[in-house]
């Protein structure tokens, strides 16, 4: 794992190269994505099926349905500890979801005019939930609690099934979800027959969810066709520490991130060149001992790096220059450096916040921006599943009071209809 | 005009047409604008500078900006009266817009743990407001005051200027806004320049504003590296009215959608099947009188309706199907019937709010989805402008409360080192 210098000459180049990890190459499956999706608006169900057939490896021949007795079969079938710890995640997650709901609201202005906005959830969402080597639970209860707190009336869930088989515990997780509609198809079929509707899948409105690159691809070219929540890369940590944290410690947490994808960065910034080498040497003792070793160390390896910096200051100015997907501050008095950190997709606070604890239980979403798109992306969240709507209503004494301010704008546009229907009003 | 009544047997066809009535098509100038982006990342200014002499037809010597000078002299020239309603129309969505701002919050759970969301602007926005035939101050304080509002620090302005020349009053509201760095560049080349950079241009976070095809097409293609608003289509315009409304003021209505452009469409839905006439009569006589004529005329041709539906409820009805960019409501007592309208951008409730009055000064923006996209995208807003970190905060007696359940799931999903992060703080 490279460690590098802020003092060092080419530390620049070098960190640069940092910045601008994101690097989703989507020209190589621009061409076959769009087949994929084409053939899906030409074609429908049809089209979907043979791509089943030909990219999950079965033959679809009565439906695509999971029923939700599959589902309360899986669940049963798990152990009551195991359901007693995703009831806990469910009920942390929809808690601090429910804090996220925006209302209504409408405001009485002085001239007799009242605005607003109406806030309401979309008619029909769709969640896509990778299968196969990355099935997880707990992409399912982040995807589907923001969009049941958000009142979405339709939500369905697409999930690939390599030889028909889906992931128990991803059933299981529907069933205490009460998912009442979910399809096994995968990658940018499911995106394209969410998008475009299908005789068996119908259209939604939202598409939220992880996936590979075909699956990101995916969402951007149906973009403005339905809504989507982003468009993630591979996963990444970022930890500032100082030598008040345990080596050991953050050596594990940046693992948890290196253990996910061969292509996940994690990133130490700290000031303190021994701490630095600590932790670094705690992570090739960890590495052998790890389940998922292989993955991690090409991602140790490859995509992270140590930053040893001159001070607090400038690591937070380096953290906010990769603007991470998880950034944990591991120092003593760590809310004090909070004002500070300017792009991150969640920040951890303290000794005691790993990483996973947001993963799965914490509360908050771990759909997150990736690749530097903190700087402009949010968390999954409620507000991804409602719209707005403005609400204008004036009287008569609000368009006198208005109406000549509004005509002479109209007219320097050059738009006189416009213009008209204030004038007929502000007359009358 | 054409009248379609709901009783009609070939109503479900016509009217799903008027539903799938968004053809952005991009796929024509989906090759070129592509060559735009590409060559702008790989050549920088030099690729902007031929673009612009291509698209714009002049030839750039020194540089794009357009000085602070240019703005001051545009705005000095312009008649007291315009620059006060400017003054108004600036400070009503300024009031509208600061209502929107959402602050960052924290919760602090029973078991220690602190949860909560960072709320903070954007560093640097780029609006891309479109010039010549359609050059609009309101469409720059429509973009420029939610980012003011919002707290951006660097607002970029790109505004094409065929000929070298950039409108009076969109510079003289430059002035008034406080806008420091403009450009003149237009189309995919100024959307290409702010997602990616040139040596004149700094690359932004967020484009907003709205465009042509290419502008659009742009958009689509930039969103993942840098944040866009949404993606619009023509404009278009609404009316649910009875007989309680003025027919002719509905007609100017339905014109001012519809002298905007040639393909923007307007929809009269009402159960008076004599109203219905009575409206068409009006429009009639009144496109004669109209500057915009032609373009009016070819709007409500081919591109706008009249429907005569059954009652109130069936006009709510088709008119949620519709999902509009702008809704009128032109009714006696129309708040009654706002709970159930689901989907529009914007909502004008009353026989005294003329969809005009929202277009310049009311106080919402004017910055719609279009298309049906209402369905799933909101009004531009100061939310646009900004981004959320989730904060996550652990102690020792959290952990030890949800320890537990946390590596229970982490077991379950096969990630070992996000089970150990969990696990050395646990037993701590």
């Amino acid at each position: 794992m490279k460690i590098l210098y802020s003092n060092d000459k080419n530390f620049d180049i070098e960190f640069d190269k940092l910045i601008n990890r994101s690097n989703l190459d989507m020209q190589n499956v621009m061409g076959i994505v769009t087949n994929i999706i084409e053939d899906i608006k030409k074609r429908g169900d049809e089209a979907l099926n043979e791509q089943i057939a030909k990219f999950d490896h079965w033959e679809v021949k009565s439906n695509l349905a999971i029923t939700r007795c599959e589902m309360k079969n899986a669940y049963d079938s798990i152990s009551d500890e195991l359901k007693e710890s995703l009831q806990v995640a469910f009920e942390r997650i929809k808690r601090y979801h429910e804090k996220q709901l925006e209302k209504t609201w409408l405001s009485f202005e002085d001239d007799g005019s009242i605005l607003g906005q109406k806030i309401t959830a979309v008619d029909r969402a769709g969640l896509y939930i990778p299968g196969g080597k990355a099935a997880y639970p707990s992409s399912l209860l982040m995807n589907a609690v923001p969009a049941i707190v958000a009142g979405v009336k339709d939500i369905v869930v697409c999930t690939p099934a390599v030889g028909c088989e889906v992931n128990e515990l991803l059933l299981a997780a529907m069933h205490l979800l009460g998912i009442n509609e979910a399809y096994k198809v995968g990658g940018a079929s499911a995106v394209g027959a969410m998008a475009y509707g299908t005789k068996t899948i119908k259209k939604v409105d939202v598409i939220t969810g992880p996936g590979n690159i075909f699956v990101a691809t995916a969402k951007k070219l149906v973009f403005g066709d339905v809504n989507i929540d982003m468009i993630a890369g591979p996963s990444e940590i970022g930890v500032i520490a100082d030598n008040s944290a345990n080596p050991h410690h953050i050596a594990i947490d940046l693992l948890s991130q290196a253990e996910h994808d061969e292509i996940a960065s994690s990133f130490l910034v700290t000031f303190d060149a021994d701490f630095a080498n600590k932790v670094k040497d705690e992570i090739y003792n960890l590495l052998p001992t790890l389940s998922r070793q292989n993955i991690a160390r090409a991602s140790i390896e490859n995509k992270s790096a140590i930053i040893v910096a001159k001070d607090m200051d400038e690591s937070i100015e380096l953290m906010n220059a990769l603007a991470v997907e998880h950034l944990e501050i591991a120092t003593d008095n760590a809310f004090d450096f909070l004002p500070r950190i300017k792009h991150a997709g969640a920040i951890f606070l303290g000794h005691f916040t790993p990483e996973a604890i947001g993963d799965y239980l914490a509360g908050p979403n771990h759909t997150l921006p990736t690749g530097g798109s903190a700087r402009f992306f949010s968390p999954l969240g409620v507000g991804n599943f409602m719209k707005k709507s403005s609400i204008i209503s004036m009287n008569k004494a609000s368009i006198d009071r208005l109406g000549r301010d509004c005509m002479n704008l109209a007219k320097a546009e050059g738009l006189g209809a416009h213009e008209l229907s204030v004038k007929v009003r502000y007359e009358n």
